[in-house]
């Protein structure tokens, strides 16, 4: 089946009903590069997962990272992969880019 | 690239600022059916998008349709071919079941 590039997917755990924060992600994103984003995929999983890929690439994995990933810092992923020439705004100002 | 199936897409028009619709309904369908569903997909589109298709084919069109979908019908319509033996509990009781 063909789907819009860039796709980003979210995969979250229902048993933790990580939905919500699955869904508030999403429409952060798609908020933020609506013209550039091609999908974004909500999948649903089991065991504790939530994990973020772009074009099949992880891009955040709660697993690896030991947490949930921080929005401003999440943004700067996609942004670097998809819209690189794209300033964040505010978030950026800050000194904690990595 | 591997899509989960059955695959929801949901299409809206950012121009209209249909993010927050599309994404409610997303939610709305993957908390009735989150071990049925693949995954669902929200599309950015333009010009007064409002699609929803299932494995690629349509379900509703707000082009067609003239309006948006009733989220009790829309869910019988996504029931009907993904898990047929399911019920929807107090929403079917009412006598409009088309």
């Amino acid at each position: 089946m063909t789907t819009a590039t860039p796709r980003l997917e979210i995969e979250y755990c229902t048993q933790c009903r990580w939905l919500l924060r699955g869904a508030w992600t999403a429409q952060e994103l798609l908020t933020t590069f609506q013209d550039e984003l091609g999908e974004v995929a909500l999948i649903p999983g089991t065991g504790g997962v939530f994990e973020i890929r772009l074009d099949g690439e992880p891009l955040y994995s709660r697993a690896q990272q030991k947490g949930f990933p921080e929005l401003a810092e999440l943004k700067r992923l996609v942004r670097d992969r998809i819209a690189p020439q794209r300033s964040l705004g505010h978030s950026e100002r800050r000194s904690d880019r990595a």
